[in-house]
């Protein structure tokens, strides 16, 4: 550091890094290996998108937006989100567009917490949260649910919240979700919400994969705690538009608008155009969830019991397009170095489930979110060099 | 506050309001009324630019970008700024393509200050920084150069280094200036370095309208202090690209990385697509800032002096597109009063001074980014007010 003008903010200096990045940036310079790790759809937008996209920039909408949002594509969200998941917001006021989930995120952290509030974070989670949480100068509080199979319990929660050594003010729910594919039924659901409602917390729920869900109804958390919850979502995974960062924060106005003080503090506003045609992704590209939520539950079908017979221990995914596969229990309990393996002499590239949690070290998180043949072409290296592994008496420890 | 479930952050409750916005929305709903308030070009964006959109869009270049900005525009922007301003960056790593200026303004703020650091600002400045400021926990030291013909002096610095009552950390330097308009001639700036120098602060330079120089030519603070200034620019001034939200943070590598980590926690990476075109924008689209810098002058030469005429008193812009002019001393000096009698009775919106500074509270400021006709009905209109309020013999005090 001392090298610097002046020393810079510790916030940032010793924030934690982004495991999940980092990994893909070490093997990002091995030839023809098969990537199995990004979440991100391979399908291609969908063609009415794209010209919307394109008659709104020949007709030069490409000056400042309005900065909470343009409002149709505020009134196609409330309006879309109402109906996807049985919600009762009252107009435009109740969103604001941003730059993808991992800003709504940010948004939603620099508001609700105070420097030094607990967050509830149920693990294994998405490894870039951490870093969000250090620069809200929150404190993750995590809530470790290998042992309930990755689902968070009532019990679980009444546990952590005892035991906290900060005053939580919030807990981060992610359903379907990111690593483990795991997503609660209305039952489960409403379980967690008396007891989030008795404990007067703030509920976010990153709700981005709420339209892949394979074998159950998706159930928001907003439906079951209207006031308390702020919702996010967003166009990434539901019509395969990762690249132009659309996210939404839904909630109270009243506590929308505060958020939206720090979304036109931070970036002002995002893309006119790009917000033109996610109106036309909400309002008449109705089917194309359902036709890929399809299209990843065939993948599931098929991937999970080559993995099981592989010898890895899987929890069958009710959603999301993750698999969180334990690896073979004799192949050793070290994930880390098990991927690194497998991307250098298996030519295939998946997350190391440590960049989920610390608990989650003997795991790897593979993404089914690629075309259907770099799936399959990838599932059959891994389960090739596992063999391989197998015949030489290799273990990870 | 005692309607939310747990109270919000203090930081954002108590975020300083956007004046500029707030008096944009208060004249929104205004019939026929010409605005001259934002500060956005009113030329449309060059058809190469477009094309090359498109065909990013068409060719999936829709999905995740590289989170500190794709290689060929990161390699783009260095050799523009390079040659553009006379610098010496070395390559890709020095760059971070982030949502427009004001992310970039965030991001650094967030990187450089530690919560109670001081940031100096010369005033009048352009409102939304104090927000940004709030939002990094920094102090906001404001510098008045509203005697000074509003340029900043090495005096003046010094003084204010000398009874700021918290550790001052960095200086927030913006020119050619919004509002004022007002730039520097390199002998200016080599005496303001040399005070920066000497007292060891990081220099944050924005200049986004850099390219917009009428008198002189653009000098930048990257060339005469390297390694201790952190250079912002974008393409939304030089491009007419307001809407495309492109902006650039330059700097010394080992700032740039820590700087990469609050923008890839805060919101990963700006489209893709939009990256592509902003490549175009920056290597084939080489004479629109020229362009465009002469019509804007063409716009200052012939606005200023009607203005003097009607009794303003302005100080003539070396640079931006903005008149700051003191409303004349016979009809008062409260700038708010007039701009709102202007709106309401006169036909035409500007933007109250206060937003700027306090001490700015008698000016209005005046945007000519706006279309020539709309320009010179506005200007028009603004004259016409005048005369009759000088007839009525309205003050506003």
């Amino acid at each position: 550091m001392s090298n610097f003008v002046q020393p810079l903010n510790p916030v940032v200096t010793q924030m934690a890094a982004d495991k999940l990045l980092d990994f893909q940036l070490q093997v990002r310079d091995i030839p023809n290996l098969v990537r199995l790790t990004f979440g991100e759809p391979g399908f291609a937008v969908d063609e009415r998108i794209k010209q919307a996209l394109y008659a709104a920039v020949e007709g030069d909408r490409s000056h400042y937006a309005e900065s909470q949002g343009e409002l149709a594509l505020r009134k196609a969200a409330v309006a879309y989100f109402n109906q996807h998941a049985n919600l009762a917001y009252e107009n435009e006021d109740n969103v604001i567009v941003t730059l993808g989930v991992t800003e709504a995120i940010n948004v939603v952290f620099q508001t609700l917490l105070s420097a030094g509030d607990g967050i509830l974070v149920p693990e294994p989670a998405y490894g870039p949260y951490f870093m969000s949480i250090d620069l809200a100068r929150g404190k993750r509080v995590g809530v470790d649910t290998t042992a309930d199979g990755f689902k968070l319990t009532p019990a679980a929660v009444e546990k952590a919240l005892t035991q906290a050594d900060v005053p939580v003010k919030a807990i981060l729910m992610n359903y379907p979700n990111n690593p483990t594919g795991v997503t609660y039924t209305r039952d489960e659901l409403q379980a967690l919400a008396e007891v989030f409602e008795k404990h007067n917390i703030w509920v976010i729920s990153d709700e981005i994969y709420s339209t892949l869900t394979y074998d159950y109804e998706h159930v928001s958390l907003a439906e079951l705690l209207p006031r308390q919850t702020v919702m996010i979502n967003g166009l990434s995974k539901s019509h395969a538009m990762t690249g132009y960062r659309i996210g939404f924060i839904l909630g109270d106005k009243a506590v929308i608008d505060e958020m939206q003080k720090v979304h036109g503090a931070w970036d002002f506003a995002i893309p006119t155009f790009i917000q033109d045609a996610a109106t036309v992704a909400l309002t008449e590209v109705t089917e194309a969830p359902g036709e890929m939520r399809d299209a990843y539950r065939a993948r599931r079908d098929r991937t999970v019991p080559q993995l099981l017979a592989a010898g890895f221990d899987v929890v069958n995914p009710a959603g999301a397009f993750y698999l969180f596969a334990k690896i073979p229990v004799d192949l050793g309990s070290d994930g880390d170095a098990f991927a690194m393996d497998l991307a250098t002499n298996g030519g295939v590239a998946v997350i190391p489930g440590s960049g989920f949690a610390e608990s989650a070290a003997a795991y790897i998180r593979i993404s089914y979110a690629a075309d259907d043949a770099d799936l399959d072409e990838g599932v059959a290296r891994l389960v090739k060099r596992v063999a391989e592994l197998r015949a030489e008496g290799v273990r990870f420890d």
